[in-house]
């Protein structure tokens, strides 16, 4: 097999999507939902295979459970599938339009990106969301998965083809490769002719890997380290329920808070109070020298104002200053999602300015930063660079715009 | 001196951008223009050095050209800043806002990029519009000329610097690099922490080599293969006017068609027609056999298809269909600018939509395809790629977004 022709059919493929209509994309989204539903016995059955292998192989138990598809986790697709349908499709929108003094007509459209290649780890969930989404923003995926879930993705791959052939279309829209000996990732990442966009989704040596070999544009979904910054005109009732919410709601996810910024004001006062909720929930402390003065816990190092823990840990320390508070956060944080707690506003004006993030929030948990809570629908990753989209990537954001113009026999002078 | 040191202060210079007042940063700009008009004599005759230099290394005319700077240029670079003073900041504008149902305001609001580094040939021009437009969005900017331009370089980035302090901004804000011996193109492309977007501006060998080795985005201008598609529909005076004009009007550019392709029914009657006009501005036409069996020209090979002339040579190919039209054009184009001359509503609209590149067009030339034509303001490029922006690269497209998100001691359950 020359890899080249199969991306060479998907490419071809995408050109047909360009111009389909809203309805039936969703037409062929609904069956992919029903045929799923329909399919749950040998999806769960092709699962356990993958689920054996990996156990033979000595995947540990978070990898396992990962892999896992139970009824829970097919409805939870299957309902994943329906919101992107009840989704806005956005390609066709109109971002500008204006005329032009000598009566040129000029639109600046939105339009499918054309083929997106998303290379991705353990998560079998993770083919029908990308397939879904693609399909919606009128694009054509390749989508190359990891071994562990080789017959999950297969079996997954041979529903959303079914649902393409029933809807009279092309079944290469949906490309499923198959690498088990991960021989094709630097195939992909050179194939621009074919591929116009790459996603990887995993871990920091595979967003590195990609980030450095590619000769297509990327958008990565990176690592998280996430603050906290309590003013000292924070409202410590507030302060103290947002700072455990997003430590302890759910620690291992990117937008979970990593530093906790105090200012020396108020550090007396709230310190004893969170590190009271913090024991209640298991987090580990670890603090600078002015916090170890006020409540005892261990001592930070310079390593933990960088790290992602994505677990009961958190680094805390105690600011002179919001400029302090700031300057940390732009120096160790990782431009995803930053909170600061106060009641004043121009303070609060300052930090929404000066911390440059995905999403910057006063007076709310950094948990926030996804898809369906900003509600723009499913997403295919948080995007944690700073072109084409940042921050929560839905369907819009797999678009890009094509400039229309109308003229009426106009030649340039 | 260590390169990343350097590159380190222009990250941190950039920080102070951010927030910055539009007035402010139009001030600066319009001080580059004052400056620039009263050193005329100091650049002209650091120019002249640049000229000699040049002409001993063998330069040919048209690159000796582009080097030079006359009194007419400078007046032409002081307007293109006036006019970059002269368009909206895109800094603070908001994309999109809403409100959740639990009580979150969220706003996607547009935020400089960070650093931009441009990788550039041999115009001095645009070191001036370069900074002016990173500026102008709140980036700081890393510009890397070519060598043939290094003394006219330096004395532009030096009143850059001057105008700069005097309005008591930080000079690191305008990095010029001198590379006369080319060995900090790879470190730019490295410097992921320290640059955010690269920008290259040159050859296809420059473009090629900054696509496969940059760890950082890049938006690149890069060639332009566009067609005019005269349909069976078409009026056939525009048609005429249209094809000589977005040939002949200026050839050497991107946005000048390369190919012409002529619906069969039409072809009789207008190829004699286009011939004559195009003899009469010494154009060569390179043609199919359906071409040659009308009009008495050159045959046209696979790579005329595929050529970028920049020249006052054309290739012709008769299609059978307007699906034939849209099919080559999707081949061969390189996404650039594309047109359709037809009078035919239903074909103009599929022509319209299944066209994949940066600007279509009915019953117009593709030579409007510019920044100052769309009404963009001045452009520091046309982005041939998919990603972040498409076609004429404005202020607004030197810009990302945040999201900035209000609570009010919001957790997430």
């Amino acid at each position: 097999m020359n890899i080249y022709d199969e991306f060479k059919k998907v490419k071809n493929a995408s050109l047909t999507l360009m111009h389909l209509k809203s309805e039936k994309k969703d037409n062929v989204l609904k069956k992919i939902a029903d045929l799923i539903d329909k399919s749950r016995e040998k999806i769960k059955s092709e699962n356990q295979k993958d689920i054996e292998n990996g156990k033979r192989l000595g995947l540990n138990k978070a990898l396992i459970d990962r892999l896992l598809l139970n009824d829970k986790r097919i409805d939870s697709m299957i309902s994943g599938v329906m919101d992107i349908v009840a989704q806005d499709d956005p390609v066709g929108m109109i971002d500008r339009g204006f005329k032009r003094p000598n009566g040129l007509k000029i639109y600046k459209v939105r339009v499918p990106i054309g083929v997106i290649g998303i290379i991705y780890e353990s998560r079998p969930n993770v083919t029908v969301d990308a397939a879904a989404l693609c399909l919606k923003s009128g694009n054509a995926s390749i989508l190359r998965g990891g071994k562990e879930a080789l017959n999950s993705n297969r079996i997954l791959g041979d529903i959303i083809k079914e649902a393409l052939v029933s809807e009279g279309l092309d079944d290469n829209l949906v490309y499923i490769l198959e690498d088990p000996e991960r021989k094709y990732i630097m195939d992909m990442l050179k194939a621009k002719d074919y591929i116009d966009l790459i996603i990887p989704r995993g871990g920091e040596g595979l967003i590195k890997f990609v980030t450095e070999n590619s000769f297509i544009p990327v958008v990565k979904h990176d690592k998280g380290v996430c603050h906290t910054y309590i003013d000292k005109d924070a409202d410590l009732e507030k302060a103290v329920k947002i700072a455990v919410n997003a430590k302890v709601q759910r620690p291992g996810v990117c937008n979970a808070m990593e530093t906790l910024l105090i200012h020396k004001d108020v550090a007396d006062e709230i310190l004893p109070r969170l590190k009271k909720e913090y024991d209640r929930f298991g987090v580990e402390l670890r603090g600078c020298e002015k916090v170890r003065n006020i409540i005892d816990i261990n001592i930070a190092t310079e390593e933990d104002w960088e790290a992602e823990y994505l677990d009961l840990i958190l680094s805390v320390k105690v600011v002179e200053s919001d400029e302090e508070a700031i300057e940390h956060i732009n120096k160790y944080g990782s431009s995803h999602s930053e909170s600061i707690v106060t009641e004043n506003y121009t303070t609060a004006q300052k930090f929404l300015e000066s911390v440059d993030a995905a999403a910057v929030y006063v007076n709310a948990s950094t948990r926030f930063t996804d898809g369906a809570e900003f509600g723009l629908g499913a997403e295919i990753g948080i995007s944690t660079q700073k072109l084409h989209c940042r921050g929560p990537m839905g369907a819009y954001d797999l678009t890009t715009t094509k400039y229309i113009v109308y003229g009426d026999g106009h030649i340039r002078e």
